[in-house]
């Protein structure tokens, strides 16, 4: 069977990020076709628009197939040149801005960027603060300074602590700290005592030892590091430590990054410190 | 006058990730109401929507004012015990998956967590090895590498290339690297002996000599480092250098790490290795 190819264009006067995370949540319910997506930013004058319609059109008549368009634009003109093109138009804020408007009884502002830009100095300060706190406490470094973290994330090699901190800094403003288990701390089943005064922070990421096999054989092929056997035994070593000290953990094998970010948060009932930003 | 205050609740079977964008954006055009914004992720069961059901009520009682509920839920029964609260629900999927049925000819595949998931082990390491990529080249270190990167931003201290670096490898999995400008480089007008042979792969960030005053006050209060003068200086000089050599740039000063991003990828034409992993 041939897979049906179709293009979705995902559009808006500033980012587009909120266009295509509606799209792509939309589209990826969808099984069995190649889609082509096209983000197109800033279109703010009819003249880019109509750059932009021409374009969709092509891409409707190469596909055979009228393409998707999700949108977040603001000005009517605009929209209002985009909805002539081959295409199935599905705007955001047309969509849903009506009934709020009713609900809340009050016009909407009808400005670009709200959503993406920075309104507010104090969370743009404390999103740039936690990025840098994440740097800084990234792989155990400065353990002087572990108890001002909001959360300590504890895993052997590769077990993805750093881009979880990293997403938790950017995305929530959320202190995280990572310190690593390594082999020298497996003599014994206690935590290390660095991380002794900080417990109740810290938070166990484990995977399968298949899937650390993988990610070690990526970075190290074919090493002591990345043998299955080393992976089963850190592995096994790390889950019984977190079990017998009670720490919260998690399996991360299969899960994206922002679900084990959104997990963490929900269980350990942290506080994000930014919101959409 | 007494601001209206307003509960949002973003609901979802899994992160509630793209529930929290899509409200986030709506409700950023609606000014003078504080809103109480409380993300409730993985309600995949009845039991767990009927304790959010009530939460949904008391808020609505304490508010006076019912709340408005964002949702992306898959299960019908979990979205129509939600509907029984005293709130407005906004639903993505009932809104918007009949008509893309309707356009695709297929019915969608009711499964949670697919947008923000893990689908495509390609796409997890490239995201992984695109961050990693970004630590190991923040700051200037490892130049001799710097021809692997996709991108390489510069600009005088605090001037937001790591923030940036990092969301352009989170996001898009884009190989970007960065190199300060120092003091040490201004006593002429060249770039970097380092980064003649990557000079196609540079793109500058500037901001106000004020902006960047008060971001380096935060950092070294009182400093020369952070002085206006100094800051003047700095400013004055890399934008003379962008110019001389060509090099585009973009002045930062009040937009997002977002918006930043976006519009790099546009200008430099750059292909996003991720889509909306």
């Amino acid at each position: 069977m041939v897979r049906q190819k179709r293009t979705a264009f995902y559009l808006s006067d500033r980012t587009a990020i909120t266009a295509e995370t509606l799209g792509h949540s939309l589209l990826s319910q969808f099984d069995g076709i190649t889609w082509d997506r096209i983000n197109i930013p800033f279109i703010d004058n009819v003249t880019k628009a109509q750059a932009v319609l021409k374009r969709i059109n092509q891409a409707s008549e190469q596909d055979g197939h009228r393409a998707l368009v999700f949108s977040t634009l603001l000005k009517p003109e605009v929209l209002a040149l985009i909805k002539q093109a081959n295409c199935q138009v599905f705007d955001y804020f047309e969509t849903f801005i009506p009934a709020i408007e009713e609900e809340l009884r009050q016009p909407f502002a009808r400005m670009a960027g709200r959503s993406h830009g920075v309104q507010h100095h104090l969370s743009y300060f404390r999103r740039i603060n936690a990025i840098n706190f994440v740097l800084a406490h990234d792989d155990g470094v400065n353990p002087k300074y572990l108890d001002e973290a909001d959360i300590i994330l504890v895993g052997v090699s590769r077990s993805g602590k750093t881009p979880t901190c990293l997403y938790l800094g950017l995305q929530y403003g959320i202190a995280a700290a990572n310190y690593p288990l390594t082999p020298d701390d497996m003599d014994t089943l206690q935590v290390p005592a660095t991380l002794i005064p900080v417990q109740d922070k810290l938070f166990g990421l484990t995977l399968t030892p298949e899937q650390l096999h993988l990610i070690r054989q990526e970075r190290q092929p074919n090493s002591h590091y990345a043998s299955r056997a080393q992976c089963e035994n850190e592995i096994q070593w790390q889950e019984a430590l977190f079990h017998r000290f009670n720490i919260p953990f998690l399996d991360t094998t299969g899960i994206s990054i922002e679900e084990i970010s959104t997990i963490i948060l929900d269980r350990c009932a942290l506080k994000r410190k930014l919101y959409g930003a």
